[in-house]
């Protein structure tokens, strides 16, 4: 039963659902393929709680978007799902539609329209599963990330959290987290894809290697240079910080505690410090740190955080909530209309109201064809991202992300900003009437 | 600051956190990269009240070692970060050492030694961040998985979650899903690489794309044949039910229903399918299902379920916990030793002890160097995975895993398949004093 394994990465047209394809091969037959469709992706709500959702991933369905190509292994595959006819159409298929959205690094709340693909069903339907998984995961990435920073309160930030999360899903989740304000990564696929700056000096298995810690710390310094930062709670961390500065000077970069109660090992760590005349030496803490324990670490005396478990998972909510819905076929609105999961048809777009001073007050939705007139302080939020099946370069732009979300969240009302569990930082008004 | 993005699967060697590498660099430079070191990957703890985690990841963390070479666009990256010296090392690294572990599809407890990996340090240490992200992802999900098929009891789970996750964490999600005894997965590739049967029809757009739901019913039966699923809740579900056997027949195979009161929805779907003569038409539930819910619905009248966001985010467990520790330096037994976090020196083995009947009654971890007398219904949990470098071909068997998995499921004693939350299955006894 086992077909040829395929390296990931081979293509991304296989990333996906057995049933897009099952309805195009359906489409195809009864010529409904060609209908020009409208599909949106949007979330319902935010994770209980959240104040909002940051936009990440565009970056990444973009690039995926130029390798969702069907290559022979796939089409052999997918002899055993589809007709010889629908082969024929995937062995040529190229996106040949538009895509417009939400700018990467923007926020989101319940309902904003964050990215709409318009082309023919066949060609729209088969971007679903995909454009959802890049969303959902790096959208929930980023939307932690960014509590974390704000958390941190101006402190660096390391993403550490590689291990804790699929190989893969490490890549983006290290991406995310830059994108929302980290300053690295442990991982190394991630500086290479994405330019992220890489980080990491050594681990506890480090100083179980040699014979006593002080050789562990003297090695590492002879190797990496007093600006590394050494690791001292492998064995007992008052005892460690002596080690460290005996081996490294009180030039010595940093140390590193991973373990214990944080706060308190801070603020005895900057006192042995200090006594020891490594004024300049920086503290660095990780182990299990998420945006509550971040925040109740303000008043300590640390100078960089090292984050994993939490930030990959998406504190809590590890997946965005995302769906991608068929809003508009040939100009004519349709929605799913039993009780529950009910959508409004038709294409959407949306502003953001602001004061003069800046300050976001509500975001508003509303029908595309019926576009609302925008005041001097709103921006209309959907940009052009894919121009008949071309990606417009300025939409794949990791460090203008960064910088847009640096600057969404200092629009954002102060409450917004809060950790505690709460409404969105801004409402959303839907003008979402067909008048026809 | 963007370098050439490389695809991913264009190597395995660069998923990993720097530090492996800083290490390995000055391990090479202070003659400690030699030493003979054995790293244990194990849980410190099952997720909170969980009974029992399921080892998965096995097939494909082998398949990884095997890929997992520095390349040119890997070396080019990595000058940045180490010295010329390690890249040579780097440039003909191959993992030369030995792993064993408990197979895959076994059931494991806190401490249990799931992999064991034997080799210099600069040869073992490098395999960190990959093995558990693997590991750590794998098992989360075959773990949550598994209670669902039992709270199934018997009924056939498609796993359709791909769209929830990451792209390639949704390939290794069918793959665990499918090991822990569901049937299907919704994802191509996941059939594609691991030969996991593939499932899906139509979704809500199907109907919405077509000018009335009759006429898609229609068309999707002359494409897909009457042996399909008809998603019949887009608009109103009686009118849908009414629909479908008007266009498929009385032979339909089965109706989909994905929103609403779902056990209440099944139950006048019978009802009313019954009554049109459709006693064989099978009845499929979807949405937002987790092991709670299905549970409830185990008195209703559904022959089949479609499961997405819960298994592939691990049900409120996304991450397994895993960890990776040096636990022995050339015959010394390390460990760390400060405060938190401890864990025991010294390279661990384990057998599980059974009733007469088969009843599993406890988990015993021992030192390797001390092994404990296996009774006649004692079973010793690690087999050997790789030697020299070379892997043993039985350790990779997704059928056999998924069957030692239902044979395992099967011993526990009946308090440890409870989906509320509770103690481990079995209690685990670890003879750890280390005699020297």
């Amino acid at each position: 039963m086992n077909g040829p394994p395929t390296a990931p990465g081979s293509g991304t047209a296989l990333l996906t659902d057995r049933y897009e394809l099952t309805m195009v091969a359906a489409a195809l037959a009864d010529g409904t393929a060609d209908r020009h469709c409208v599909f949106e992706l949007f979330a319902r709500r935010l994770p209980d709680g959240r104040r909002y959702g940051v936009v990440a991933g565009t970056g990444r369905l973009l690039e995926a978007l130029d390798a969702f190509r069907f290559g022979p292994a796939d089409l052999e595959l997918l002899a055993h799902v589809v007709d010889p006819a629908t082969l024929d159409w995937l062995r040529d298929y190229r996106f040949t539609g538009d895509v417009d959205g939400y700018p990467e690094g923007e926020l989101y709340f319940p309902g904003s329209p964050i990215l709409t693909v318009t082309g023919t069903f066949a060609d729209a339907v088969i971007l679903e599963t995909l454009a959802l998984s890049i969303y959902n995961h790096d959208c929930a990435i980023a939307s932690a990330a960014a509590r974390m920073v704000s958390a941190a309160a101006g402190r660096p930030m390391i993403e550490m959290g590689s291990r804790r999360t699929h190989e893969e899903a490490a890549v983006a989740a290290a991406r995310a987290a830059y994108l929302a304000g980290f300053s690295a990564t442990s991982n190394l696929a991630a500086g290479q894809r994405h330019g992220i700056p890489t980080a990491g000096t050594a681990a506890h298995a480090w100083i179980l290697l040699h014979d006593d810690e002080i050789s562990a710390f003297r090695s590492q310094v002879a190797s990496m240079g007093t600006g590394t930062t050494l690791l001292v709670d492998t064995i007992d961390i008052r005892q460690g910080i002596e080690n460290a500065i005996a081996a490294a000077g009180t030039d010595l970069f940093a140390i590193r505690i991973d373990s214990g109660d944080l706060g308190e090992l801070a603020r005895q760590a900057r006192e042995q410090l200090d006594g020891l005349g490594a004024t300049g030496t920086k503290i660095v803490l990780s182990g299990d740190l998420d945006e509550y324990a971040l925040a109740s670490l303000r008043a300590e005396p640390v100078d960089s955080y090292g984050v994993g478990t939490s930030v990959v998972t998406g504190s809590g909510a590890p997946t965005g909530g995302m769906v991608y819905k068929l809003v508009e076929v040939d100009g004519r609105p349709v929605a799913k209309r039993s009780a529950s999961k009910e959508s409004k048809g038709g294409r959407k777009s949306a502003l953001r109201r602001y004061k003069p001073t800046g300050t976001a007050v509500e975001e508003v939705v509303f029908l595309a064809e019926h576009p609302l007139p925008a005041g001097p302080h709103d921006a209309v939020l959907p940009v052009p991202m894919v121009r008949g099946g071309k990606v417009v370069p300025e939409a794949v732009d990791l460090e203008g992300a960064r910088e847009r979300l640096r600057a969404a969240l200092v629009s954002v009302p102060w409450e917004g900003l809060k950790l505690s569990r709460g409404e969105p930082a801004i409402p959303t008004t839907f003008h979402l009437e067909v008048s026809r």
